[in-house]
């Protein structure tokens, strides 16, 4: 086999990233704008994706199709591919890397490879990439040599284990320890910062969690521009729990948080801005609080 | 005034060593030990306390009273001290050390103010004191000099401010930082083992968070004696999370994952016998979950 053809729906911020390394190594990336705004279209263009008109023009073309979307479309875009897959009778490799529960991946497994098609779970892990290595594609299924293949293409991709579910499992409990901690943090902070307490908290950490709290509130900052895509992403990781006979709870408020912080002007960060510094964060939600 | 007498209701983990420290600095303790285990009762001859035959007498022989219990009497012991200062016509400073919601705390203030004594709202912060000093009493309220009074007798007294409620509300913004991040790593501790993914996540963790992960897992081992009273906690944190305003799902579900751990036998684990390993509770927990 040639190169391979990799499509990539959709192109946003994870997405584009991953077509701009491919890209970078030569690789034909293609996507579908279909209904996508002037930004994300200018932005494809700027990366260098092939546009085709449709879905059913995508299986065709890619030899590998991989979905990147909001933990809520999932689903619908594995639906949308079956629907494609099957009008066009073409195989092509379906590659699942949202951060959705094992239960989801494997419900849209199902829908893939019962359109005739082979289905790999991924699991991002770090921020978009880039050439400099620090983000990481976790993958499990049968056969995931596809997606290996990548790995001469300037992603870091990693086998789990043969189970669909595995590497869309890692990452949840992942995220979990990060967004879940940053998310609880967030709401302790603004709990302490509207009863006036900010001053005490902060004094006691320096004499008992110095190294530590500094470090989980260097989290924060960044979570604004996330916090509308983190709602879904929470509450996958609340269902994945559940299925396991743990208390959802936790990941439900850590949902609530993001909410929350998605309700203000905060959400409307994005990732071309400079993030907002932990003041404002604290001041903007204790401020919508109190409204 | 000579040397204050101090009544502690209970001579519990906490309570027996804020007496020993006292003691060693010559004050009289007094406590009730009715109704109390033998062990109790030992533990408490052992430190040095006074006993005396009733609630009645304690109001009555103390300048000042600490109630330290798990958050779940906190309110009744409040009650109970009322009825003992109206039925003696005592005066006795009321010092709560509770790990209770601001809300709780300003509700057993009107009760124990009512019945014409001062109260003093106060946030232990650390573990049991020793005269090595990592243990603060953060207090609060209209006038705390008969509290502050016992930083000359080897306690560490710290005030917060003039309000009943803010040295609580501090205790609980702090105990969510701990306690509540012990709750959620350990869910996703037993989550990642459930599904088998504990070598990965661990490789995963060496990767990206190496410092913070071993800090934070640090914290589960001890955490399984204090489960079953660090339920009732979680759901005072809710509640003062509530009532700005803020979710309560997720201390909700800490006080879960509490619950779940004092369900099993590690909830049997005392402060006199060694601490499991982090092994030992997730195998426990995921072998809880698997029955």
């Amino acid at each position: 086999m040639g190169l391979p053809n990799v499509g990539i729906i959709s192109p946003g911020d994870m997405g584009s990233a991953i077509g701009r390394v491919l890209r970078g190594h030569d690789l034909k990336i293609l996507t579908c704008l279909d209904g996508r705004s002037e930004l994300t279209r200018l932005r494809a263009q700027e990366v260098g994706f092939s546009e085709v008109p449709s879905c059913d023009e995508l299986v065709t073309e890619a030899d590998l199709l991989l979905s990147v979307v909001v933990p809520a479309e999932a689903a619908s875009v594995a639906k949308l591919v079956a629907g494609s897959l099957r009008r066009t009778g073409t195989i092509c490799v379906y590659v699942d890397c949202n951060a959705i529960s094992p239960q989801t991946v494997t419900e849209n497994a199902r829908v893939i490879t019962e359109a005739g098609s082979p289905f790999i779970d991924a699991g991002i892990i770090g921020p978009p990439p880039s050439d400099r290595g620090n983000t990481r594609f976790y993958c499990s299924g049968p056969d995931c040599s596809a997606l290996e293949t990548l790995g001469e293409f300037g992603l870091d991709i990693r086998l789990v284990g043969p189970l669909v579910g595995q590497a869309s499992g890692l990452k949840m409990v992942y995220a979990a320890s990060t967004k879940g901690t940053t998310a609880l943090w967030t709401e302790l902070l603004v709990a302490s910062k509207v009863l006036g307490l900010n001053e005490a908290l902060t004094h006691e950490f320096s004499l008992s969690r110095a190294d530590i709290s500094q470090r989980l509130m260097e989290g924060i900052p960044s979570m604004p521009r996330r916090s509308r895509r983190w709602v879904g992403e929470m509450e996958e990781i609340a269902a994945t729990f559940e299925g396991l006979g743990l208390t959802p709870l936790m990941l439900q408020g850590a949902a609530a948080v993001f909410r929350l912080v998605g309700e203000t002007n905060l959400g409307d960060q994005t990732s071309r801005q400079a993030d907002p510094s932990l003041d404002v964060v604290l001041n903007t939600l204790t401020k919508h609080l109190q409204k």
